[in-house]
């Protein structure tokens, strides 16, 4: 299993922050390429032909993908959110080439096309929408759409794309790469505590839960901080800590989960009281009613302010006899649900059978520095992996 | 007057945002060289001889300011801060150009020399210490102190003096400078309303409200927002609201103005619970006990918690006698305090006898793309300023 060390060696460094140890690798930037470049070497390397779909999608093939197919699929994605973890994405990526290796180390010869893929844009920590790569080549969001979207420093999706050398005006849903993808299994680190009481290290996923993402504007009026009577203030720095306290407060009566984690202030002068203040609410929960009365719930509480769905995700099952097939064929590995959204839910929603499965997470820490997997439960992860594309393509 | 009008186009469109149409002039950029250059080339265009001193502040003399001195001083500042308007500091200083215009052309030789002064870094809008130039000029700043201050970007404000080509290691107190100053008074745009009820365009300042700005930390734990539940959460959003909305209650409590203008969110991700959170807390008001008990309240509110007092300005009472002097001169002006600091505060406080001059401001609006005087009240301001520099110089 060295090939996995050596993979994640290689990939360490890649877009790591010096001060906060975490990763800054945002969708169509320079550590993005430099992401894309280790895959391409990487299957190179094996020998495996890579091409990119019209979504900007990496995939590597290990037979032709047009014949004796369609083929089995793994991997997950390489961005991050801002100062997240290495594994969040990276583990599904390395552990799929790590299996092949193991694969082909002990003779296997698959009797159909097994594919690698390396999603693009799955954190959707630049444009504001998750899973995006996934989406476009679903045609779950629409290339105009998407091209549209706009980065904090309001550069477009289409041109930043460009910028990248990436043909922007041909993306959208691509029915070639979809038509060869007959089944996807990706490996994640586990995001939660689910297995860390359960003495496994490999769970298969079952489900995700609805999720969605909504922008909320409060406009006040810029005026200077030192001589405009507290009376005479229109501060929306004020609505914003009720909106946070009132997220907080709905989420735990609807029995969902609820998160402010991003704020825009303007203009975030110490002096200034602010013009407006950008507040993020991220939702989810089991149940969709839930989430969706709690959405309504804090939209009531913003009368006349503009509030915005940046994203919707209806629960997403996996499909139930892979996920089956996959819980005993790996020792009747436990079954978890997860709250977060993944490129195989999208996958799933648009008919391709797909299935996860997580590996251990001690802390149950995600999307930050600390988010951690050891390596033996890694090299389990690949091990079981292995066994799944074996069972799959065999 | 028309040489107002010129100065005033001439300077409109520096560090002008297209978005907000706000003004974005911060200390040691491109656009603090070329606000430098416009004051040179004013200068210049006056034959006036310019000296930058020790702390970056920009200074042009009519006569020689070493002899017949000390001089008497006028001018303000060019910076802003976050989209700041276009009054707040240059009608201070296209003022006093103006003035000088006004006063050769009617023929006026001063016995004294005259002196138009532009402070850098007034607004503090990039390295966090308000008044920055004349506090490093006079020494209320020590230099050491000044130069490691750092940007957003962690940039020190001596790699950033160096990058615009200034002496970063020759900075701080200016003797030379100082004593060539006998007398400052210094033009402002009125920041509140003081003016707009009594129908008079000018007033004089007599006092500046003492007033600090602190930093509080607060740190949480990172994690996934979609996987971890509620009781699982360190999320310093939540402090952060509670922190907003005390500040205001103990304003209120407490008779001071308090503000939180600007947020800094780590990691700032839709999907994130954030590592930590940092706020600012601004707070003033015409009594330093209040203020000093409300600030002690709200770190009171905070416990274990780190606040930090990055500035404090105590009280400042301009120079009496040549308050009441320029108040008769100026038929009777209203004589007002104000709740923000100046420059002129900070020379009073080092000895210099200060005063200001307040144009009026219809609706009180500063700090904002709105603030706003009439061309009227501005003239009228310039011609003020000519009588006090007729009166002082005479």
């Amino acid at each position: 299993m060295s090939t996995f060390d050596q993979l994640w060696a290689e990939l360490e460094p890649v877009g790591r922050h010096p001060g906060s140890g975490g990763y800054r690798r945002f969708a169509w930037t320079r550590e993005d390429a430099a992401l894309r470049e280790w895959f391409a070497a990487a299957a190179a390397a094996r020998g495996l032909d890579v091409t990119t779909d019209r979504a900007g999608n990496q995939w590597a093939w290990w037979g032709d993908p047009d014949a004796n197919g369609p083929g089995v699929v793994t991997g997950s994605h390489l961005d991050s959110v801002p100062d997240g973890g290495a594994f969040d994405g990276p583990l599904g990526v390395i552990s799929a080439f790590a299996a092949l290796d193991g694969l082909r180390a002990d003779g296997f010869v698959p009797a159909r096309p097994v594919g690698v893929v390396s999603f693009g844009d799955e954190e959707g920590a630049r444009f504001g929408v998750a899973c995006a790569g996934s989406r476009l080549l679903t045609g779950a969001l629409p290339a105009d759409r998407a091209l549209a979207l706009r980065d904090g420093d309001g550069v477009t999706m289409a041109n930043a794309m460009r910028s990248s050398g990436f043909a922007a005006g041909e993306a959208g849903r691509d029915e070639e790469t979809l038509r060869r993808v007959g089944v996807f299994v990706e490996l994640h680190v586990e995001q939660g505590r689910g297995l860390a009481g359960l003495d496994r290290p490999v769970a298969v996923g079952s489900s995700i839960w609805p999720h969605g993402r909504w922008r909320f504007e409060l406009a006040g009026e810029a005026n200077h901080a030192g001589t405009t009577a507290l009376a005479d203030r229109s501060d929306p720095m004020l609505d914003l800590a009720a909106a946070i306290v009132r997220a907080r407060e709905l989420a735990a009566d609807f029995g969902v989960l609820a998160t402010c984690g991003k704020i825009r202030v303007e203009p975030n002068g110490v002096n200034a009281i602010p013009s407006r203040v950008t507040g993020w609410l991220d939702a989810r929960g089991a149940d969709p009613d839930a989430v969706r009365a709690m959405v309504a719930e804090f939209r009531g509480t913003l009368p006349g302010r503009s509030v915005t769905e940046e994203s919707w995700t209806d629960p997403t099952s996996f499909d139930s006899f892979l996920v089956s097939r996959l819980a005993v064929l790996l020792d009747r590995a436990p079954v978890l649900p997860t709250g977060a959204g993944h490129d195989a839910g999208i996958l799933a929603n648009a008919g391709v059978p797909a299935a996860m499965l997580f590996v251990r997470n001690p802390t149950g820490v995600s999307h930050s520095p600390d988010e951690h997997a050891s390596r033996d439960d890694c090299l389990l992860g690949v091990h079981a992996l292995a066994a799944v594309i074996r069972d799959l393509a065999g």
